[in-house]
């Protein structure tokens, strides 16, 4: 096998996981590009424990000031996932983007550690037919220009299964018993969401078998109580569950308990890839479901119907921005700013009912609440409402159906 | 007790639903104005019998050739629901707009009956605060540009229930015992939804109470075991449930009972009104909650990317448009030329799971399926997708924000 | 005659401009509502002096401290015309929006004075077939909710020329000899621009006579040889002509007498109001015009493609917004966050040539200029750009097509 | 020099132009490809003769039945130019796509021809860092999914000049005299502009020399007296000038000479491509730049607001796409469906001024004028609009902003 590198490099900070996959790429640069491997391992609640990967990154090889470290789960919810649910976006109308979001974060990392060592290239594990590859090399792309990128999987000739495991076997990378054969499907995780696709995922006309499932129980297998709980909200963002304040990490898993046990967040999609064709994915998204419905129960009494109705005709074009890859683009940071804005007194409480797969809003109540009566009375006695207005409202609001309907009746069109 | 009539009217072709409202405006119309009164009665799938609606007019003083009853329900859902549901229609991303979409149908109705009868007026039983005022105001004034419009709430001085009810007394009209006391909240219904509103719904932090539900069991009181069912669809709208083809109306009325039985369709939601002010509805659309998610399912295998998100991003205005009453509006038919255009091949079977409150997709499959894998292989032995391709879509891609990124290093903006 | 107030008030801040209408207005609230009237007059840039207007409202009985005047020329260009320019604003593909954008000042100038005398009412000139009451009212509503609102065209009786002018001769208010007849055409005007419209304007087959334009010279008699000016800009914002520094309002200033020389600016209008029908109107947005192009210019090069697409896609909706009268709303204030983030680098230089009714940006230059070689080129010896990129971008782009071609091909459909 | 060929193609359809370039695609298509060629060049307006194409190819070796031309300037305007002009499309505020309208249109008439010789592949000219590669090749996709694109400048070793002269005559392509050195700007021509780029227009702080103009007259010296026309319009679409009916490809001409001669369409642009970097282009659009006013001209009598202002707020997207080459893609599709929804009355006379540079509307009138008095008047002297409707309407629309003025007030956000 002659496999010989597309670019000159030096230096590579590889998103390193500790898997085999991850491995035989970290192998494949040393030998096909001759160069310094520097590891970037991210704890982002994918629920691994990261110790494993140090050692493994030693073991093949990795000079220990080459390996780092990081839990970033505080600023990935915080910095990530929690603006985007400001935005409620939902790609393609269901869509809560688990996996999009946590690509610009991983990215960034990345692009400082090579600032920081020196490195001129970076590295990933996304295949060449996926979104993934697209939103960290935007990403890279976009923070550090004149970076080198090497996607192993649009490069190499390792196309196979059999291939791989060859490769493995020949540069001893230790090779998990259950690793052995194909998985029957692939899994992205972090705190927000976990995500299956491929293998017996594939035809989208069958049901997905219930053992693809791992981060909810089967809604039928839920309590048969429903749960009560309240959630906080300070300027768009949840800071409390039940009254007891929590850190935006801490907050995101206690949510997602609360939805893995009552089987809230499952979702069986064909979206539209932004590489262009279609692929079939489950995504479990406990605490974030949760967070959507409740995120809309408390904007629904303190954000103004303007800024409401702007906020989601604009959804769709930024949750697209996100799913694509465009996280760090003018036009992303502009909508960021429109919404952000809209934030300001979106702060209250919401109750919910978390029951066998659904999260329903059942009360809401803030302090800057637009529903109150007494916003709604501004003087003694007077309400700043007449119904004799609505007859003016009306007549001025049909003046223009009525000019086309006098013209219909007068030439049909 | 004093009335007088604002305007001069012969005779006036009123919305009568047959209940002790109705029936007190309609004696009110003949009061104030001296005017004939023609009564228009739709089964729109409310869920009352017509027959006494015609009883009660007859006995009001009707003449029998100024009663007109009809069954709409066919019409209603063909040819406005349907459409609608093309669309995946939510306002502010949330509601099924089932009040909303039938109030055009009503306007055109009682047009159409105001040309036959050589009526000058039209009246309705809607609220001087609400939606419905506008809905059917702006439908009569789109499709009769010099009609009379009566809206008695905005005009009499029956502005307590005891005066209401006085009224009643002096001019004989039966009121049933359980009209006698305030109702605990006021019901729209029609065969896509029954929606409540008013006094104990009135603050949104306290939770709706069970016995407002009338479409749906309670989904803790829903059965244990999931129900499976097949949809089809042709050209965007439902055909079949099972496989067994029905009319729009037979199978929306199909789709309800399942909804009921499932406990599916309920919204607890506060909304902006077009008049200003925010309420609080509870909204029950069994049927075409279920609808609503089958089809996404079969425009996710049939739609192409840039049709759906064209469609997504214009959602919340068509939305918005069918909320505020502008159903006969040019805007809103040139979207709905838009959304038809992009259904010729929605057209397919969705399997969905019905359990406890939601209805999931579980698998969809057309003849028209875009994911299918012989569309995607061109050529023998060759695929439409090059994993190298995907290295130039990313960096051409790319190639703005770098140039951003590089100026970002040069000048820090 | 006898005129009754609609309302109890104490003290109104009227709009006043000194001149015969708004003089009959005073003297009909002092004698309607029997209240006392405070003056408000702003140098906005129409071209009157204001000494004038302190005389009359002297004359008419109001006393010294009652008599507000104020020269707001900066803060309306800086604060509100500016801001309005870095969106490209235009109301139905041409209007620069003149006459919309003076009035949010008038009226939040209005409201402080208010509360400074302790005035609980507001009164303007504005008609009531026309959107500059909408546009004032909306403002006094939004900044001061519980104010009262006097509009005297929609109140009084004085409903013809004739019925002004005696009301004028009873109550010894002083009549212009030019005032006497009917004015040919009614006029707006500030710093940015004058209106007309009315009377021999109505019939919009008819081209606008000559003599109703007065901001502008006849391009016709405009200098035979063009112009050429540089104007800098910073975030956005012009700051200098020629490379001489200006304040906002000396920089519009010069902007118009180059524009009234040039003969550019001109607009004759069909336009559809927000109340809903349509009118003609004729505007002189002379120096307004030459920024529009020139703002356009400088963002030419030193704004990304997705930051201009996605402000180009919403200025439709922010300038229906301004024309409508909603400036002080969120959702105005949301759009123009997102517009004012994409400014930071709309720094530069324009060159126009300015010629006979036209202005044509023919230079731009800037630091941060996106079009910059060096920013093109990262690397010594290579460029961003490969060739061979394009073949997979395109390839990736034209995926679904060809999916849906073949599709096409099999089903017709 | 080895040329390889990159795919196995027998026959193959190249857009010819009988220049230069093309010619020497001819004969590297022979050489490099080994496969028959087969010529189509077509007549859209650019202003030169077929009958020296048809020599040429001959002479390169072409046979006969494998050389194409066809005069496509009805079918270029009637089904293109025109219905991209109901939309009022300009990108980036400007830019009338005179060069984007026309390659789906040889795109086209490529595949036809392909298909009728049972070619397996396509050919262009255009070059690897344009728009114009990607609209020819996603219109091939499109129409034939299956197809081989043959794109030599994306391909070939002859990257420069010298090389290519080199090519040509080594292969006995004859070169014209003024062929021999670098032309100082390369042009693209069609019925509805010429366009020039690169060179002598690279730097975008120069103004562009006056020779580079060829479809216009200097404004400075165009006649010193305006010249009045009048256009009709049928459904959207001119089908008069002056009275006069014409084709739609012999009015386009008409418009032309009219615009030339006045020196109007010219615009020099710094534009955002598709594929990532900003240039610089010099447009000369004289017919259509009349054409824009002009509809905009009958539009603003004849059409609602509701339909003009969902016409302006998709009107960016609408051109983004045919500027990116997705004319034959189900978004175009369908937002063409919704613009010809709305001109069903956009008929009637529109007058214009045209004088140095500039097309002015000056009178408009129509037999479906919504402005018609007539039709705002519905009753006998009784008219639609009342004063006191304002007052309602007004308050209604400020409600919200109350509400949120009162907490303002009460809270501070």
């Amino acid at each position: 096998m002659t496999i010989m590198a597309e670019k000159r490099v030096n230096k590579v900070v590889l998103a390193y996981s500790g898997g085999l996959d991850t491995s035989i790429i970290l192998k494949w640069l040393q030998t096909t590009y001759g160069c310094e491997v520097v590891t970037f391992t991210a704890d982002l609640g994918q629920g691994e424990e990261l110790g494993p990967a140090r050692d493994k990154a030693l073991l093949l090889g990795i000079k220990p000031e080459n390996i780092f470290i990081e839990d970033v789960r505080e600023e990935f919810v915080r910095d990530y996932v929690f603006p985007m649910f400001r935005a409620n976006a939902q790609y393609e109308g269901l869509y809560l983007l688990g996996t999009s979001i946590a690509r610009p974060l991983i990215a960034k990392k990345q692009i400082e550690i090579a600032e920081r060592v020196g490195a001129d290239a970076v590295s990933h594990g996304a295949t060449g037919k996926g979104n993934d590859q697209v939103r960290f090399e935007l990403g890279y792309y976009a923070l550090k220009p004149d970076i080198t990128i090497i996607a192993p999987w649009r490069e190499w000739d390792l196309t196979s299964r059999t291939k791989l495991l060859e490769f493995a076997e020949q540069n001893q990378i230790p090779i998990a018993k259950d690793k052995r054969g194909e998985a029957p499907f692939s899994v992205d995780a972090n705190l927000l969401h976990a995500s299956s696709e491929g293998k017996v995922l594939e035809d989208p006309a069958n049901e997905v078998p219930d053992y693809v499932y791992s981060r909810t129980i089967d809604p039928e297998q839920a309590p048969d109580t429903p749960t009560i709980i309240t959630m906080d909200f300070e300027k768009g963002d949840p800071v409390a569950i039940d009254g007891v304040r929590m850190s935006p990490a801490t907050l995101l898993t206690k949510l997602n308990e609360l939805g893995r046990a009552n089987g809230i967040g499952r979702l069986d999609l064909v979206e539209n890839r932004f590489v262009g064709m279609k692929s079939r994915g489950m995504y479990e998204t406990p605490g974030g479901t949760i967070l959507y419905f409740a995120h809309r129960g408390i904007e629904s009494i303190t954000l103004d119907r303007g800024a409401a109705h702007l906020k989601d005709e604009l959804m769709p074009k930024y949750a697209e921005l996100i799913y694509n890859g465009f996280w760090f683009s003018p036009e992303r940071e502009m909508l960021q700013a429109m919404i952000d804005k809209s934030q300001e007194a979106v702060t209250g409480r919401v109750t919910l009912k978390l029951y066998k797969g659904s999260a329903w809003v059942i009360g809401r109540e803030s302090p800057y609440s637009l529903y109150d009566q007494d916003l709604v009375t501004f003087e003694e006695g007077a309400v700043a409402y007449d119904h004799r207005d609505a007859q003016g409202f009306i007549r001025l609001n049909a003046l223009r159906l009525r000019t086309l309907g006098a013209r219909k009746r007068k030439h049909g069109i």
